[in-house]
C-alpha cells in the first residue's frame, strides 16, 4: 500500500479533548504526531481533512469474529445452538471455498470500516485468504487458524497457523498479528492442546480461543477432567503464551482469579451471548481484577451484524441492568473497552488512543444527527444515542480508508452480489 | 395539511411478503388501498417513488417516550435514580418553557421520522405544544398530559388533560389521540386518582401511566396499600377505561392474570430499564397470557435515543439471554411488538400492517448496505442487522414526509441550533 506521508485533520474535535474544542490532528506515516489548537508546522503540503462538526474517535476494535461467516448471515437465526450447528451452519460451511471465504471477509471488512471499526480479531479458516483480504483492504487484524482438534487433519491445520504466522505475523506495515487458534474446549483434546501452546510457545505467538462460553461447555469439562476449562488451559501453560479468551461467560471467583494472575483478556460479546441463550459474562468482577477486557461481535451469524458501537451501548447497558447498579460500566469506560482494551487485548500495545506516538486509527463521526444533540457530553451522545453510520471519515494506520462514506478502495457492490450470490450458493 | 390524492410505491420489496418479489403499493389518500404485482388502474396520475432495492416496512411505533426531555439528552447519565431526578432532572425541567417543549418535541420528532418511527405515544407537560408539533410535522401520536397529584396545582392538570382530550383527541386527520397521564402509583394519591378515573371514563378516555418500573415502586406500595401498583389500579377500575402501562418490570403472576383478563397493554422499554437498573420486564409472560405488548424507548435522558429498531432488536436478544431460551420473541415476533402491537397498544387500530385498508404508515428502508448482505431472511435482517439510519423514505397517513433521508417539511438546522440553545439554558 502506498503512504501519503502527511495527512493534516482540522477544525476537529476530539472525544478525550474539552466538549467544544477545536483541534488540528497531524499524522505523519502511519503514526499521530501532533494534536494542537494552532495550525502545526510542517504540514503545509499535506492532505487536508476539514473536519467540521465531526468529532475523532480511536477506531473500534472487534475482538471476536469469524468474519466470512457473513455469507450464513440471516441463513438460520432463533434456533437452539445445537440443532443450528448441525443442521445448518455446519452443512452450510462445508462447502465453503477459498473463495467464498475471501468474499465473506470482504463483505465483513466494508461493514465493519462504514460501522467505525478499524481492527478487528478473526478465527477461523483459509485464513491466507483472510490475510490476503486485511492486506489488500488497508484494515488491522489479528489472525488466528481456528483448531479443532477432533477430525484426522488436525495437525494439518496446526501446520497452516504456523504457516500463517511465519506468513503473516507482523506483515502489512505491521497491521497483521497472527495467534494460535485453538477453537473451544471441547473440540481440542488435551494432547492436541498441548501441541498447540508447545508450537505457539516455541514462535513466541500467542493464542485466541473460545472459553467458558455455555454453562454446558464448563460442566462437561468439569465431568471429564475435573477442572474447569480455565483450570484445565492454566494447567497445560496455555496462559503462558498470551491468551485471549472469548466469551467467558461462565467463571467462577477462582477461575477469575487465575486470569487475573496469569493476564488473561477477554473477548466479551454481549449480543452474541443473548441471542444464542449462552448467558452474560461477569464483566464488572473481571473489570475490578483489572482483567483487560475488549468487546466482540462474534460472527454474524449469532449477532448478525458486525456494530461494535452497538457492543458497546449493550456492554454499558446490560450489565447495569442486570445488577441493579446504574453505576457500572459509565460511558467512559465502555468506551474503554471498545478501544484502548480492545487493542491491547490483541496485542496492539501502540493503537487504540488519540495521542501522540500512537497509529493513526481514527474515525471521524458526524455529528449533524438529531441524535446528536443537544451536546451536553460527547462521549455519552457517542456511547449511548449516536449510530454507527454515523461514521464518515475512517483513517487505519495513518491511510485513509473512507471519505464522506464512501469507501475509497473497496468495489463495495461487487463485494455485495459476490457475497450474496455465494451465500445463496452456500445454503441451497 | 394537503395530500396527494394518489401516492404509487413500485418495485418494492415489502417486509411481509415473500423475499425477493416486488410490488406495486398503491395509497389512496391516507390508506393503503392496493398491493399488486401488475401496474394498478387508477394510479396513471399519481406520484411515483421508485424503490428499487429498497423494502416497504410498517412505520415503527413508539409507546413511551417524553419527547421534549431530549433537551437534557446527554446532560446526566450513570447516576443512581435518585440523585439523577433530584440533583439533575427535576430542577432542570423547573426552567422548561413552553417553547422548550415545543422545541424538544421538534428534534424528537426528527429523530423520529429519521429512524423509521411513525407513531409515539408521548406524557409530558404543555402537551398543547407537543399535539402543535405534531400537527405540523404529519406524524401519528398519542398524547397524554403527565397528571402528578401531589403538588397543589394538580386538578389544574387534570383540566389540561381534559382540554387536551377535547381540542385534540381524534384531530390532525385522525393522527392525534389523547388519554389521561397519570403519572405513577408513588405521585398519584388514591385520592386523585379516582378523580381521574372519573374523568377519563366520563369522556370514554383512555390511560397512559408508569406501572411497576422499579422494585422499590412495587413494595412502597404494598406497605402502603397492602396491593401492588396493578391490584390497586385495579381496585380503582382504572384498567376499565383502557390502559396502556409502561414498564411493568416487576409484576407477579397474580398481576399479570390480571393484566390479562383486563386487557391492559404494556409499553415495554428494554433499554431505559437496563440503563436505570430497575430490571428486566417479563415480556415472555406477558405475550404467553395474550396481553398486548409494545415497544417503547422512554425519554432520551434514560436512553438516550428514539431509535425503536434498537428497542426491537433488544427486545428480541434480551429476553433469550436470560431466560436461556434461544427460542423466544423471534424476530418476526419482535418486530411485531414494534409495528402491530405496538399501534393496538394506543388504540390506533388500523396502523401497524402493511394491507390494504390500513393507514399508510410505511418506511422504504435502503438495502444497499454491507449488513442487507446475504439476502437470506429479510425479517432476519431488519431486526438483527439493519440500522434504523437505512430508514430512506417515510410515509405518514400517506403523506411522504422524508424522501432520501431528507425530511420535506421540518428545517432541521434550525431545529438543531434551537434545541442545542435551549438545552443548554437549561442545564446552566
Amino acid at each position: 500500500m502506498t503512504y501519503l506521508s502527511k495527512l493534516l485533520i482540522k477544525n476537529v474535535e476530539i472525544i478525550s479533548a474539552p466538549d467544544n474544542e477545536k483541534y488540528f490532528l497531524g499524522i505523519d506515516n502511519d503514526t499521530i504526531s501532533v494534536i494542537s489548537k494552532e495550525m502545526p508546522t510542517g504540514f503545509e503540503n499535506a492532505e487536508i481533512i476539514n473536519a467540521s462538526d465531526k468529532i475523532a474517535v480511536p477506531g473500534l476494535v472487534n475482538t471476536h469474529t469469524h468474519a466470512a461467516m457473513t455469507l450464513l448471515r440471516s441463513y438460520a437465526d432463533d434456533m437452539v445452538l445445537m440443532d443450528w450447528l448441525q443442521n445448518k451452519i455446519w452443512p452450510a460451511e462445508a462447502g465453503l471455498n477459498d473463495e467464498d471465504i475471501y468474499w465473506g471477509t470482504m463483505l465483513s471488512i466494508a461493514e465493519m470500516l462504514k460501522t467505525g471499526t478499524t481492527c478487528f480479531a478473526d478465527m477461523y479458516f483459509a485464513m491466507d485468504k483472510v490475510a490476503q483480504a486485511v492486506n489488500e483492504t488497508g484494515i488491522r487484524a489479528s489472525l488466528s487458524r481456528g483448531l479443532v482438534g477432533l477430525t484426522p487433519d488436525a495437525d494439518e491445520k496446526l501446520q497452516d497457523n504456523e504457516m500463517l504466522f511465519k506468513n503473516w505475523h507482523g506483515k502489512a506495515d505491521g497491521r497483521i498479528r497472527v495467534m494460535f487458534g485453538p477453537h473451544a474446549p471441547y473440540t481440542c483434546p488435551v494432547s492436541y492442546l498441548k501441541k498447540v501452546v508447545a508450537k505457539a510457545g516455541e514462535l513466541n505467538a500467542e493464542i485466541h480461543m473460545h472459553l467458558c462460553e455455555t454453562a454446558g461447555e464448563v460442566s462437561d469439562c468439569v465431568k471429564e477432567h475435573n477442572m474447569t476449562p480455565i483450570k484445565l488451559m492454566n494447567s497445560l501453560d496455555m496462559f503462558d503464551c498470551g491468551t485471549l479468551a472469548a466469551h467467558c461467560v461462565h467463571v467462577s471467583e477462582a477461575d477469575l482469579d487465575i486470569m487475573a494472575d496469569k493476564k488473561v483478556r477477554v473477548a466479551h460479546n454481549p449480543q452474541s451471548n443473548l441471542k444464542l441463550a449462552s448467558g452474560i459474562a461477569p464483566v464488572p468482577a473481571m473489570l475490578k481484577r483489572g482483567i483487560i477486557v475488549g468487546l466482540g461481535t462474534d460472527g454474524t451469524s449469532s449477532n448478525n451484524n458486525l456494530d461494535l458501537l452497538e457492543e458497546c451501548r449493550l456492554a454499558a447497558m446490560l450489565h447495569k441492568g442486570i445488577s441493579g447498579d446504574p453505576l457500572l460500566i459509565p460511558a467512559q469506560e465502555a468506551l474503554k473497552l471498545a478501544t484502548k482494551q480492545g487493542a491491547s487485548a490483541l496485542g496492539f500495545t501502540d493503537v487504540g488512543e488519540i495521542e501522540v506516538g500512537q497509529k493513526a486509527d481514527i474515525v471521524l463521526y458526524d455529528m449533524q444527527k438529531p441524535y446528536w444533540y443537544p451536546r451536553h457530553d460527547r462521549v455519552s451522545l457517542l456511547v449511548y444515542a449516536a449510530s454507527a453510520t454515523d461514521a464518515d471519515t475512517v483513517i487505519v494506520n495513518g491511510k485513509v480508508l473512507m471519505k464522506n462514506g464512501e469507501l475509497l478502495e473497496m468495489d463495495v457492490e461487487k463485494i455485495y452480489a459476490e457475497a450474496n450470490m455465494r451465500g445463496h450458493r452456500l445454503t441451497r
